[in-house]
């Protein structure tokens, strides 16, 4: 039994195996990519062979991947396309939404594929003006089966972290002849769409993580990891049965399950199964230690009150049926003790 | 007697063993730093010990450091500065460069402290009129002695991998009470200064090499390295008497030659050098590959056809005598080869 127990998927995953193995490999790499010499020949090689991986995993052409710091700067990208306007949808990561613009003329559109907070997948509108789509697909990448060239997006942005790679790599994914402006300018890598000396340690993570998950995605792992939250869910419901489970019944991703719990605020719920052993997460890390209600769960029709009274429990492959009835019992002890201190 | 020897250190260096075993050992914490359960907490701690490590070697206040996916991004700042006009420096590099406005007003200035290209070390002009000083001490960091603390800058820009850490990571250095706009919005990270899951493997490779760079600076290791760079500087002068050794007699950085070699282009030297086992650019890394005279020679008074005949050499501890006299043999050769051949 870990002393331990990691439900907090969403907000970032353990570094797989594979990426660990492909990182260290790659700090004997000594050149600068941008370099002609055999040294920089070595380090784009290695760059190149990520850029196929996430290709391959994100169903799009190597030549389709602008490698970024994040899903952060990639999603930047949207917010200085050349349009008259930039709609996000409003359940959208913290990312996208603050690339919004209002204005007249042709739009362009921030959709956020799989909801971080909820796991709720929405396949986006379809679009008869022109709108340029530039989708969130963090975390779906891995989890679910996506491909960028079926989805008829323009742009796309992943994250490393959320599929077994290194924290602080990602992509920018941009359909072939679609002109974005960059985001960082300087130097001219990534053929002019992204300055700056490339993350090699890190990209060379993420493309064997990549690899790994679409093999684990295959195999069917994800199912089993919706078992246990279908699992997680039933007991947490039975065991204090006023719970809103956010997003059943409709498309979601197999590992998260976002839980309003009436009478108890989210925040606390953290601290209290933090103490008892279990990470979990009350909204967005990225948000997190802001004090207010989900901006997510208000835009899908909760009030401000349910809205801080949730929890995301997000799992992965690893991740045990004993560890997760284990949440369960110390979950819903911990609602009926403090239930009964508001009482 | 090693195979290769690399002397393009200004490009990038090699990946210090302190800084990978700061991030092997970063590869087992598991949280996202802005999560505030246990695993959140241990993210966050790493990162506030790198924090300190680059602040002690950048000689500012671990509050100032704001860590980013490289100098490119931190130089990004200057350009989003509220002020009529940007102004920058012509030696500076690409991304500083990037970041000129024109207009009316208080004005913003983008310094480039020590050179990458020819090691030239220019300290900024007084200001009496209140602008607001951003330096690129991306070479001059572990290298020569620097104080932000005392260099009166608002900004600097900083590279780990200039310093034996990771290629994509790097840190904005901001004078306490200086207000800038992040380069990247989205979640408040960084203290709402730069939004993005930190890149926590490799910060915590920054600051570790930090530590390092700042521990070999003080034991005198860029002496010696300064030594060497000076039997390189005589030996080719010696076997080759029309050469140009640029900034040669002011203040310079230790490891760094800048030559040109009447009658042979640069990117032949590059080429004829790399099959010869030695690792040199022509101009910086960010740009090579791009066919055209290097900006900085050409700001600094030579013509388009001397910039194109230059090659840089630059090294660092580590790097040994014998190495160095076998290039100049080998270079010497190569360019009377040239000559005859041009002949």
């Amino acid at each position: 039994m870990r002393s331990r127990v990691y439900l907090d998927w969403n907000a970032t995953t353990p570094l797989r195996d594979e990426a660990r193995a492909a990182m260290v490999a790659a700090m004997d790499v000594v050149g600068n990519p941008s370099s002609v010499h055999a040294e920089g020949r070595a380090a784009r090689a290695l760059m190149e062979r990520a850029r196929a991986q996430v290709a391959a995993a994100v169903g799009c052409k190597p030549a389709e991947v602008v490698f970024t710091s994040g899903a952060t700067e990639a999603a930047a990208v949207l917010g200085r396309l050349p349009v008259g306007r930039v709609e996000v949808e409003p359940t959208a990561h913290d990312c996208l939404w603050a690339q919004r613009r209002t204005g007249e003329g042709v739009r362009a559109l921030g959709w956020g594929y799989a909801n971080n907070e909820t796991g709720v997948i929405a396949e986006p509108p379809a679009r008869d003006d022109g709108a340029a789509l530039m989708l969130d697909i963090v975390q779906a990448v891995g989890k679910v089966p996506f491909s960028f060239a079926w989805s008829g997006a323009e742009m796309a942005v992943v994250s490393a972290h959320k599929f077994g790679g290194p924290k602080g790599v990602g992509a920018l994914i941009v359909r072939d002849g679609f002109d974005v402006a960059p985001a960082l300018m300087g130097g001219g890598q990534e053929m002019g769409r992204r300055a700056g000396t490339e993350n090699i340690i890190g990209i060379a993570g993420m493309g064997a993580a990549a690899e790994a998950a679409q093999r684990d995605l295959a195999a069917g792992r994800w199912e089993e990891v919706g078992e246990l939250r279908n699992i997680l869910e039933s007991a947490l419901s039975s065991g204090a049965n006023n719970t809103i489970s956010v997003g059943n019944g409709g498309l979601r991703l197999p590992n998260t399950l976002c839980l309003i719990a009436p009478g108890w605020k989210g925040e606390t719920q953290v601290m209290a199964m933090d103490l008892a052993g279990f990470a979990v997460s009350a909204g967005s890390a990225c948000s997190s230690g802001k004090v207010r209600a989900s901006r997510v769960l208000l835009a899908m029709g909760f009030d401000e009150v349910q809205a801080a009274q949730a929890i995301r429990v997000s799992l992965g492959p690893g991740v045990t049926k004993e560890e997760v009835l284990r949440f369960a019992d110390v979950w819903c002890a911990q609602y009926r003790k403090a239930l009964s201190r508001a009482a």
